[in-house]
């Protein structure tokens, strides 16, 4: 058994740290022999790198797709077909592990074999070819894919559900779904007046009334006209479109990890609060009524911004106490990333939100909401296809796996570990040293070739998989990504200098440890690159010069 | 062979007219016999009633939604799996004509074999199971998707498509795309100002400008908030929904047949175009410039409102005069229903718009659009998945399928069949003979269970089988549908009283004559029901009352 002190400890990461900044920089081998083996058959065993990414067959493609569209946010070309599992291959034949999961819409990884079971079954095959207009004729057995699909998970408090195409047709719909009802009480459920009818046509009130969503900086609720209206992450979202005057809080601007820093939180917290309920009023002064407060639990695009489970209480009652619907929007934090199906379900509420729209991980838009939001008439909620219930077929499918392979679990427990190496690599000297839990960590950590890289990475946070973290700076970011993206790893960027993780729930333990592996040597290289920039270059390096 | 003359002609419509009321009203067989019985494979040969409509089993499965959603709007429950070609086939068993097909989104009628073999190709399933984001992470094969589907079918003057989830956002991001274009031209093409910048995360200008687009009375463009602000059709869509002050242009109002009236109609096109030319003014005065102008070709939820080409070809010259982008909205009048693939071609303009958005028939929504009225910068107009490859797999099929089958052909026959019966049903005397082309159809026409309508029906109008025709009142058009769909034939309501047909696009002259006669049923019974409320009860009633 090997004794080591906390001395020994920082010697002898030292001494890797240097011995993998050398290897690193002669073209170390990015993928880590220690990764587990146990691997799932539709998994592949690691990532497996052709050419530099994007390849000759991706950009031979996007000279092509130029011509069509405007392709400056194309990252590569995929092969979905090869794809596996956690890992995605592209045209040229590069295998990746997949961190980024399509902006966070797969669940269970690419070719899932319980999904393509699905279209192995003729009866489910008129699902695909025939969409039907669901709101007037919906499939004979759609109560029942509704039931064994979405309202099997149904948010507490929530037993209807709204299916859309997409993300922001749902928050879209749901916005309304919060005006309609809003207006349905300030006239005492009666029927609208003639008045109402004729002036709502030509876009007038008081039939186009002047009721406002509240929603809060650096949200993302989506890109039409009304989403975008709550939409307050990045300005080349918003610039050049006609908005809305609508009332837009302070988020919580916290510091991580908020174990740490309970008591500066909880102020900054209830100042947003406070602003929360200065700008209803403010709004109501102005006859803007706040029809609705649209949140997101983990401020996703926004730079992966959290607020405490108090925050969100708090919020709620507020909505309460001034008459707003309390609108949570889970598109990109639902269906288990969190480590529990809804984000919300973190707040412990017995009445967490009116709405919970959702999307993305869901394969279908949508969204869950109380009896009391259900719009009074017919055709007020509608559109030609109300969603496709073959993602409801997919979803089902969906679910059966997260529940048999108890994925949410797999998400806390990956989560953990995840976020545990996040501490480990950010963190300097013995500031980290309080995440090791016990002696067995601290081994393992000193014979991987982990470093710690407090001047590149700061602010690890997440729940389950949902984790992030800084970069120094933006341009330090994307290239973390991109350096990384070259040895096999997907990460995606949000805000203005994070980096977020949004792995499928299929994500284990032992890719945990393999992207840490990988990120390590991204980081090293870095290092590297750094310290050549600032005239220090290492010995082996100098004979390369040559 | 038999030799007629007019009056000969009037004296058997007369009796047959009698006949087919009594025949009717005594539980006459309403599939006629003479229908046409070459019917294509995976046709049925004709509608089949088992129960009424809603019956049972859609009652029960009605009586279970009911609890999740609002069903008000549910026709009723439908077996997707055994609908096959023009037929939708209910829950109950009951196997309909439709010439609804789901709000006109079913291109090539229902488990059309050549989509079915889609799904039995291997290569093809991963489109299906890994939904991709589009925008950052397209399949290999995507430039060569699009130029076989989507760009095969391309507007004149158009090289550029952008994919998105439904017709909503595909217009949405249309309007974006033209508020682009206009404040990028505006600032001539120079970098935003760092308070545009500013202002727009805020919903304030300069950022967030007081653009506007231009739409029309009558107008269905869609239900997110920046569509609806463009829509104007029914109040039910608009109420209680905030929107923005843009200006509404009055749409012509036509008086039917086109050809009788052409000297009024022109009167009237050119008052809404000066209109159209002050709001715009109008509007720029206010300081809300006019970015874009909106139009469908035919006005479809709004009561199928027709306007010439001259129309068209005055406003497009309008758009251009005041520096407006020009938007023709294709959602349901593309995809071959015309008899041209888009309808905007029977404008005969070789620069018929600046942007035209298409969703519905299509499988997919999206919008082709000229070069210029491309974003200037990436993730300007983006969401996570900007459509579904697997819908474009479809479309490659279905438009194999118009090309092999000569479908555009086949909707300006069908349509011309459809159109000329519809005239027959409401013209009185003497006036639909015009109509009448040479012996042969009178010949035919008198032995079909045919009569006039004229106070039932009126302003018969179309192109291709994009038809509709005006019902005497709201509850009249309601009835009519109803009852139609009790004798096995699904059709489609718009605006105040019209009904609409939208037939796919395999819907044959065989089927008109199949439809004609289950409507002339459908009429005559009506006619019998009125009268016996008028005390009038012809003699056979009489002996079943007792």
């Amino acid at each position: 058994m090997l004794h080591l002190n906390l001395c020994h400890i920082r010697k002898l990461y030292r001494v890797l740290t240097i011995a993998c900044l050398f290897t690193a920089a002669a073209g170390y081998r990015h993928v880590s022999k220690t990764a587990a083996k146990t691997l799932d058959e539709f998994d592949y065993d690691g990532p497996l790198m052709k050419t530099e990414v994007p390849g000759p067959k991706s950009r031979v493609r996007g000279d092509v797709l130029v011509f069509l569209q405007n392709v400056g946010a194309v990252h590569f070309f995929c092969n979905y077909e090869e794809s596996r599992g956690n890992y995605l291959v592209d045209a040229d034949g590069n295998r990746m592990l997949d961190l980024y999961t399509q902006i966070s819409s797969i669940p269970i990884g690419y070719n899932h074999p319980a999904l393509m079971k699905v279209l192995a079954k003729p009866h489910n095959l008129s699902a695909f070819v025939n969409r039907p207009a669901l709101g007037i004729l919906p499939p004979e057995n759609y109560p029942e894919r509704l039931m064994e699909s979405l309202l099997s998970v149904a948010p507490r408090g929530m037993s209807r559900v709204q299916t859309m195409s997409c993300g922001s047709c749902s928050n879209e719909n749901a916005f309304k779904s919060m005006f309609i009802w809003y207006r349905n009480k300030e006239r005492g459920h009666n029927e609208p007046s003639q008045e109402e009818l004729n002036s709502c046509m030509i876009n007038q009130g008081p039939g186009c009334p002047d009721l406002s969503i509240l929603s809060f900086m650096g949200a993302f609720h989506g890109r039409t006209m009304g989403c975008l209206a709550t939409t307050h992450s990045k300005s080349i979202h918003k610039l050049d479109v006609p908005s809305f005057d609508w009332p837009i809080a302070p988020f919580p601007k916290l510091r991580y990890p908020l174990e740490e820093f309970v008591r500066e939180n909880a102020q900054e917290e209830a100042r947003c609060l406070e602003e929360v309920e200065d700008l209803i009023v403010k709004w109501r002064q102005k006859g803007k009524m706040v029809a609705g407060i649209v949140v997101e639990p983990i401020q996703s695009e926004g730079g992966d911004n959290h607020a405490s489970p108090d925050f969100f209480r708090k919020l709620r009652s507020i909505a309460r106490k001034h008459g707003c619907a309390f609108h949570v929007d889970e598109v990109q934090t639902g269906c288990g990333p969190t480590g529990k199906f809804w984000a919300h379900e973190h707040w412990g509420l017995d009445d967490p939100a009116d709405i919970v729209s959702f999307s993305k991980k869901m394969l279908t838009g949508g969204y869950f909401h109380k009896d009391e939001l259900m719009a009074d008439k017919p055709y007020r909620i509608f559109n030609t296809w109300m969603g496709d219930p073959s993602k409801n077929v997919f979803l089902t499918e969906v679910l059966n796996v997260i529940k048999t392979e108890h994925l949410l679990e797999e998400a806390t427990r990956s989560g953990k570990a995840l976020l545990q190496g996040l501490y480990e690599l950010q963190v300097q000297g013995g500031d980290g040293r309080r995440y090791h839990r016990g002696f067995g960590r601290c081994f393992k950590q000193l014979f991987s070739p982990q470093a710690q890289y407090p001047h590149l990475l700061s602010a690890a946070r997440g729940v389950g998989t949902f984790c992030a973290i800084d970069a120094r700076d933006d341009a330090t970011r994307n290239s973390l990504i991109s350096k990384a993206r070259d040895k096999g790893v997907i990460l995606g960027g949000c805000g203005e200098k994070s980096i977020r993780f949004r792995p499928a729930l299929v994500f284990k333990e032992y890719h945990v440890h393999l992207f840490l592996n990988i990120f390590n040597d991204v980081l090293a290289e870095h290092k590297v690159f750094r310290f050549r920039q600032k005239g220090f270059v290492p010995a082996e390096e100098t004979l390369k010069v040559n």
